[in-house]
């Protein structure tokens, strides 16, 4: 038993490590089990430890409340096993409200109750490329200010435009020799946390996609013995990060060496061994109506382990019907790139892009951006991050303002018709997007005996125009006839 | 038994017509029945006949081959009864193919086995309008050379922009005083039937829709004994012009005071009276997808009585599913119009309508196309006719020239993905569109061994280009990146 050290201080959903020296003979991987206990009064959370290398053991903690917290490690090493301490948790710094969750069944907020909207965008092995892309990609991604969250993958890939090695890969060994499956390589999984860190920075959520299907290297066919170790190593080092997101896979329905009990599976061994609960999901490639003479199906989004629907579509006025299907929040994770890449994914205009969002987001759903222009060395946002070359990142840095300034978008009462994507909160506040449509006029029936005012919202020049006068019950509002406008329109205040 | 007359020449799937006087008194609508039988050699076809007022009753045949025709009239009337005459059917003359039918499953083409390829417009009610603007109407379809079918409407319309009474009324009687279900009023037939001739001369087809729910009078609600007596009417009239279509309805399903019966009757009855088998539909309102919490279902375009399905959904990716589904021509006869109007299916673009026409077209289907911009006297080409306003006829007229310049358009074994429309004959000829998606190149995997040269279509700016060298199997083809590209792929002809 260590002597206790004088208690550190650890912000409120901030990370706690502890680090001890360990036995470095054998195989730590698989021959050590370590883990600790973190007690705060009668409540007890335990958390996985790992290997980190070079005979170094270590355990984090991510504490959801305030005060003072004790722990005592566990291992089948008696140097590693009972090793005592405190932390105290204090309150956390700006900018930090914790980790997300599921809020009010179809939405997010922060653990601290701030609602988070989130608005993804997409670069696959941004973290694989070289160091300086690397740092090129955090750059762009904070002058853009548009994105909250970014969909990335744990193990390189391979894929058109994709070829080259990475630097670090998650196992051991090499491609020339063959990986070691028993075994990890610390250092990616430190580059990796560095970089995870560097997004939390950012504010950006970390969708972390766990597998996929693009691989010549092995490691979207490894046996369900390793797919397992590899997942409990994973969430060990990774799930103190409040800004992690568990995906578990990019279009999983392309994984042939997978089946339906698979997912099921590593669904509930992420459920059972993350402390803190994150965000999980699983990410289809099937669409119906495109492909619907395919025998794939859908994951159940309905099942009690996943959080929130990871959607692949093109057409966002399905998001109601999977909101009301599966009664959890729906990302539109894809929906098809900005650019003019051959392949169909990757070459919508950005206007269409934009309208995803709009469109998505108003029906009460999420919208996740990709981008894909033909770049002469190959390097192109979906895969490798480096610039923003793209008409959508600042519309949807507009919209994301717009959006962050209201409320939760809820399904309404008040009925904006068909063609229009309208969400809100009845009687208060509603946005109303008519996309490509373009009425030179329009009739609302809004709530009688409140009264409103409108603004004219144009998405795509990114302008807003408080429209004359005020408008109550069954109104005419008058519109430019051209493509892309919007209305805000919003209750006054009765007392002021 | 009345002598023979010197037989007259009718032409190939021209209109014979015989006159006869009879009684006045009574309800000649109701008292007499009146038909005639036409014989060649064995065999013969019955046409029933009809009051056309002021004691005169017709009986109307369209012969369907060359060679001397006889006649006999059957009638309860004596003087009515058993007259007999003869005509001989000469060959067509030129613009006279014949009525259209069902081709090849799910194409059409005219009796004498040219292609129809249907670029539908729609006017409902321009044949209720002033005499002026009737006649605008016309020409305007004329000089627009886009359109060689017409969806329009027995009945008055009401609905928003159309609240105007129309000068005739199918039935006798009058608003203010009530309707005679029991009579017609023959100026208003012979006016209709002015106006189908005026439609033949353009060589256009006249979708006559028999029913429509947007009504103030109670024509949509007629009682079944009604409703049969006006279209075994309807049909005696009309059957003789070739260039009629039977659309048994527009929006079926918001006509609540009809059953699905009733519309299996009105098939059957149609089926029964109609000598010539004139061209069979029903068209829907409910959009699955759009409207999915409707209980609505669409008529079973399945039924052997349906020769076509008359579609109304905006999404013509589906075009092929419903050809899997019914195995019958697919005619998507509304998919929203161009134009700024305050309701949703009346305002979108006209690069939205061009790329519904060229989607639906090379996925196998048929396209509708309607404009309704908003005007100071409320003049509207889909309800009134008048002059075209937008950016897509001559866009229509562009693919229509393109398209009867070549074959029917198959589904393809040539995997052209599944973000493109394409169509054709596989090994010899295809046209693939990208729509609003803008490939900065792509790869094609054309059949090996055949030489094909390719041109690049701007569907928009409606040009052609032949693209340098030719191609053959899997090969690149640069593209501008920008929407609205398609391709025209031929074969080189080897014996050339």
């Amino acid at each position: 038993m260590q002597e206790l050290e004088k208690a550190p201080e650890i912000e409120r959903w901030g990370k706690f490590e502890l680090s001890l020296p360990g036995p470095q003979d054998g195989n730590p991987f698989t021959d050590v089990s370590f883990a600790a206990r973190f007690r705060q009064g009668h409540r007890i959370v335990e958390a996985d430890g790992f290997y980190d290398g070079q005979g170094c053991y270590r355990v984090r903690f991510m504490p959801d409340t305030l005060g003072k917290w004790s722990y005592e490690t566990v291992s089948n090493v008696p140097k590693l096993n009972l090793v005592q301490g405190m932390f105290t948790c204090v309150e956390p710094s700006p900018g930090n409200h914790g980790p997300v969750g599921v809020d009010r069944e179809v939405h997010f907020a922060y653990a601290d109750g701030k609602p988070f909207f989130p608005f993804g965008t997409t670069s696959y092995v941004w973290n694989h490329q070289e160091e300086e892309l690397q740092e090129l990609t955090l750059r762009s991604l904070a002058e853009a200010g548009s994105f909250n969250k970014i969909r990335m993958c744990v193990f390189p890939k391979h894929y058109d435009y994709n070829l080259n090695e990475p630097a670090l890969y998650p196992f051991a060994g090499s491609l020339e020799e063959g990986w070691d499956f028993t075994a990890f390589d610390p250092a990616y999984w430190q580059h990796l946390e560095r970089r995870i860190e560097d997004l939390q920075q950012l504010g950006i959520e970390a969708d972390l996609i766990l597998f996929h299907p693009y691989d010549r290297w092995g490691f979207a066919e490894m046996s369900p013995e390793t797919d397992d170790f590899y997942l409990r190593y994973t969430i060990a080092r990774l799930s103190a990060y409040r800004n992690i997101w568990w995906s578990l896979a990019n279009e999983f329905d392309l994984m042939k060496a997978k089946t339906m009990r698979d997912w099921d599976r590593f669904f509930r061994i992420i459920q059972e061994r993350d402390p803190y609960g994150h965000l999980r999901s699983i990410h289809n490639w099937h669409h119906p109506g495109i492909h619907y003479r395919s025998n794939l199906h859908w994951y159940d989004h309905g099942k009690p382990w996943v959080t929130h629907a990871s959607i692949q579509h093109h057409d966002l006025h399905f998001v109601e019907e999977w909101q009301e299907t599966y009664r959890k929040p729906i990302v539109v994770d894809e929906c098809r790139y900005e650019g003019n890449l051959n392949h169909g994914w990757g070459n919508i205009t950005a206007e269409r892009m934009v309208e995803c969002f709009w469109q998505g987001m108003l029906n009460g759903g999420y919208v996740t951006h990709g981008e894909t222009f033909l770049h002469e060395d190959n390097i192109i946002w979906w895969s490798h991050g480096g610039t923003l070359h793209g008409e959508s990142p600042s519309r949807i840095q507009f919209l994301r303002q717009i959006i962050e300034e209201g409320p939760q978008l809820d399904r309404l009462k008040t009925d904006f018709h068909w063609d229009i994507a309208a969400g809100g909160v009845d009687g208060e506040y509603y946005l109303a997007y008519f996309g490509s449509s373009r009425p030179g006029f329009r009739m609302l029936s809004l709530p009688e005996g409140i009264t409103f005012t409108i603004e004219l919202i144009d998405t795509w020049n990114m302008t807003m125009t408080s429209l004359p006068g005020t408008y109550e019950g069954n109104c005419r509002v008058d519109l430019p006839g051209k493509p892309y406008q919007a209305l805000r329109i919003q209750a006054i205040n009765q007392q002021t």
